[in-house]
């Protein structure tokens, strides 16, 4: 097995200036070892219910990771060949992705990517040598004579991650057995809490909403034949997830709106979606109602929301079509916050029990935006980068971009958001580095004492997310 | 008095790099002592002319003051307990204000509000100890002893801060009364100048538009029943606030159009509006046309014109129901440049008179509208980060995003923009240390010579604002 | 001849930190002398063609360059004085705008229109003071001296700078008449490129467009009295450029929008256009329908294209008229490129043929639009930072809102896109200077080994450019 030593070095990602870093060096050792708190993710909880050896090392960290297969599609490999929307992969086509992987290597050096899958090779599967087309099969073979240990089973890593919470983000009907089953389960002493994500159940012009609408009413119990029932169906399997540990809902659409509609307005809109008779705008005037209406029923029920807007999905039909959704073709758009959520912070915005967590992919919005709402509205609070920006500089810029005007007590915390269950760890180190990074700078400029950059790191990782997500 | 000591930095804010911190010192030490000139804030002239003690701790420096009360706000301090929007405060209201502040001061770790509170803490009042819970009741003695002192009355606060401008922003119908007496008074050596702010005046869509229009017609002793009678009662107020000492007027719309109406169309539009009868986009073309009008009077009359468009104002209509506007919801939208002051460009962006100051809080802006208008129009100029932007790492941005494009000649040098009187020292202290850092980074990557940025340093503080505010 | 030594620092643009710069340097001496690969810009082939010695120092460094004359303009230099849009200039009218630049030269601080002149000066011409009013004269003579030179003539210049590949911006209907007889000669050993820039033959708004409709059919030898023929009239001009060198298509409009027309609808507003009758909005549709069937064009002839949208020409109508275009004025305007590149992409952006480079001045485009695009698409580059944004600080920011979402692979290599022939040693030297700092920053922070960093910084400048380009 030829290759370059793989080593992680101590400093990774401090600030290269001696002075700093080695604030910055103490800050880190002061919370890299905390618990891991993950509130918002998409690892699924099935995978630690059953507690299967994963399969393979492509299913477990190439095939369905899109942060890895979009940089090797644009760089020409047929998605098709990752593995990417296959059902159970052979070994030979586990291994010859994995190579593809190997040879195009290069292509991520400067990327998050390359950082946590580095982390993960090293810290998780002892790997020795840097990735490349000539370590790809030894890499390989490493990693799947780990996966067959039952030390690399999920529960095990679990343990092994440090992880203290994890939730899921799980579809409203769903009958949550996967989380039923761990938190019955005297065997098993960690968290898993289900996050209730309605997207499809609110907007009419999603592909079979009908259908979707009748599973809610079948899983609530509850008739959705007429507007009042579709709600109260919403608001029982929100109680639903509430009772099976829940603690937020998740938010995704194109825009942020959340202008209310008169009830009779509502009503007759959503009589005509379900005949499939509602036009677009109505459509979409029903989506931003029902996002108001999200808030509404978080005053009552306390589920914390989150909203990530401003993703256009599925840019690329043709790879929607031949691979599904998800497949790195989600594209950010210009996202407009002020405006859109006036409505409901109007309304619930000084709630005591809504808090609402604002994510972005248009970084503008950082200053201009979110930290002035975060700054006045108690219930709104500044999400950690998300998706694109979960990488070291655009960390750097949101926590540049925002702390002048909140500090960080608004800050969400960080939030790994990911469906790579083994890079939890590495995502969460990164983020601590980087924000022990910042606070050593502003040590360093005498901005901040070194006592209080410690206190707000410590809460960073711990405090904030718990406080945000009411954990 | 416990608590842990209140010290200022001498090297607060300069670059951590030792080698550029050295420089910076240099720079900053050469400009640090000279006069702030301050062309445009909120301090009232009143203050100055009655030369009254302050009344207490609380009403100086925390009720009246948004970027303080709105972090408060988001952390659940309810306004009314903070004396936002009251009259005058009791001793125990006062205090228990105060109180609430020292509790929550960990909060605005790593905000502007801390560094420039601290700064009047220790360099005004000579308080020893940091502000905390335990600490706020003994700060607040030590503040409300000083101001009983006549060393601590507006006046002589003035002269120690070394202020040898100071503009105010007044109604269009002021008489300016306070300002003229300040001009008479022979005990009185300092220059307080008024500031033209027709906001209301020329958009119908304002609160009791008609009655404002005739308060204009009375204060210009012009009948205001017509068109041409307005704008010819917009041009006395002008010449009258020539007259009084006036160097600029300032304007503040959520867009920054300019789009002029012809005449009939002006005329048509300004009857239907005293007759509350203008619809919401006639009165928003009155506005936009209004704007290019007061360029016209500017290259008349000489006033300079200041811009600080795209601010969504009163954001939360509950708050602003109980306490009134200014407190702490208006929230930045995203503002367009380029397109919008074409109108007024084309006709008057060449012209000698007209110097056009150009804010933001759309940060956006910065490179891509506002440097690029200011490096071609011989009277558009790049103003200082404001509001939301006035700190020190928004400043930094700034100054990477304009200067490229416009140098430093084009930038308006520091406006405060403040209500908070006492803060006007350290803000401006601030502005100079980020500029001395970030000049000294130049000089630390050999792309300025150091007595080349001295030079700019002393011209940001001294030059630019004489010139560019006329001065 | 007064005046401070002009010098060029060894370290100039390279970072402060002693470290970080150490491993700068390395990178830089890596790469400083590599042949310069220029694969867009504005120099005409005619110059190499002739090879006749420049006229003057003013028309070959000042009048004709926008990037300098328009922060003159902005502090009070009328054009007319600055020689701009005037025939040849006497002696006098050229010293007399060579000391306008001397006078103001220090404007230019912090500016790369100074860095570039300093290296042009110091590097070419062997000037040894700044210049300055004193200086302006002396300078002047020396180059006017050298200009006399045969060492000077603009084909010893190509060889001096190292050009490898010189492309230029050409008129569909352009013999390339200059191209030919450059590639020709045999005493010629360079390569100069010509580039397809069809704006004006897209747009029916644009001026004279049936006019230039016949001259394309014309130069096509084809009817394009209806539409059939004007679309192979522009696939017979592409043919003609592939035939002699020409790699890419060049392309601006004000949006990046590319929606298809049906063909009956391309028809009939061609038709329309054609006679005068196309109104603002078909115009504008039949120009994004265009821009789409260039990219269709591209996957069969193979030409490159690039995109460079969001720039409102010709802002100061008054200036245009009175000095014709590209004389300053020229101001971004936000920028969507998610939506707009939408249509094109859905039927080509997987097309092995496509190479599409995305450039833009709305730097927010960067991090949430450009970077996801071309982190998915094989057809996608990010182009390089380009007009106000090619300066040291804008070059960073780039490379930190692309690299951690699309690596260093998907990066156009650095395009100078000048007019101006002396520039492009030192534009491309900055270039080399930032990218082997932001590389030493990352190996300064342990994301990257020196090894690698040295690899991609060899390909920025050689490989990537060739790739993308198809040289």
């Amino acid at each position: 097995m030829a290759g370059r030593a793989l080593t992680l070095h101590p400093d990774r990602l401090l600030p290269a200036d001696p002075g700093v870093r080695a604030v910055g060096r103490r800050i880190y050792e002061h919370i890299r070892s905390l618990p891991i708190i993950s509130p918002h993710g998409h690892v699924a909880a099935r995978i630690l219910a059953e507690d299967a050896a994963f399969a393979d090392p492509t299913t477990l960290l190439l095939s369905p990771d899109h942060y890895v297969t979009r940089l090797l599609h644009a760089s020409g490999v047929p998605l098709d060949r990752l593995g990417v929307g296959a059902g159970p992969l052979s070994e030979s086509q586990s291994r010859s992705a994995w190579r593809l992987l190997g040879e195009h290597w290069p292509l991520f050096r400067g990327t998050p990517v390359r950082y946590w899958l580095d982390g993960e090779l090293a810290d998780i599967f002892d790997v020795e040598q840097q990735l490349s087309a000539d370590t790809a099969d030894a890499v390989y073979d490493r990693i799947a004579a780990c996966l067959q240990r039952t030390d690399f089973r999920p529960r095990a890593l679990y343990e092994r991650f440090g992880i203290e919470v994890l939730a899921t983000t799980d579809d409203p009907c769903d009958d949550l057995a996967a989380h039923e089953q761990l938190r019955t389960d005297p065997t098993w002493g960690g968290r898993v809490v289900p996050t209730f994500r309605p997207d499809r159940y609110l907007d009419p012009a999603g592909p079979d909403w009908p259908a979707a609408i009748e599973r809610l009413g079948a899983a609530a119990g509850i008739d959705t034949g007429d507007y009042p029932g579709y709600v109260a169906a919403l608001e029982e399997r929100r109680r639903y997830f509430v009772a099976h540990g829940g603690v937020s809902s998740d938010h995704s659409a194109i825009d942020a709106r959340t202008d209310p509609l008169a009830p009779e307005d509502a009503q007759r809109v959503y009589r005509a979606a379900l005949r499939g008779a509602a036009n677009a705008e109505e459509c979409a005037a029903f989506r931003r109602h029902m996002l108001g209406e999200m808030a509404r029923m978080a005053c009552d029920d306390g589920l914390v929301m989150t909203l990530h807007p401003g993703v256009y999905r599925n840019h690329h039909a043709p790879t929607a079509r031949a691979f599904g959704a998800d497949t790195g073709h989600d594209i950010p758009v210009r996202t407009e916050f002020t405006r859109a959520l006036r409505p409901l912070l109007e309304r619930y915005g000084t709630h005591p029990n809504l808090h609402l967590v604002l994510f972005t992919v248009d970084e503008t919005a950082f200053s201009r935006e979110i930290a002035p709402l975060a700054g006045f509205y108690p219930s709104v609070y500044a999400g950690a980068p998300w998706w694109f920006l979960d990488a070291p500089d655009a960390i750097r810029r949101y926590r540049a971009a925002i702390t002048e005007t909140t500090g960080f007590s608004r800050s969400s915390g960080f939030v790994d958001d990911t469906r790579a269950f083994c890079s939890i760890p590495a995502r969460h180190d990164m983020s601590r580095r980087i924000d022990a990074g910042h606070l050593a700078g502003l040590v360093g400029e005498h901005r901040l004492d070194e006592d209080d950059a410690m206190q707000i790191a410590h809460a960073l990782v711990v405090h904030n997310p718990r406080h945000v997500f009411k954990l």
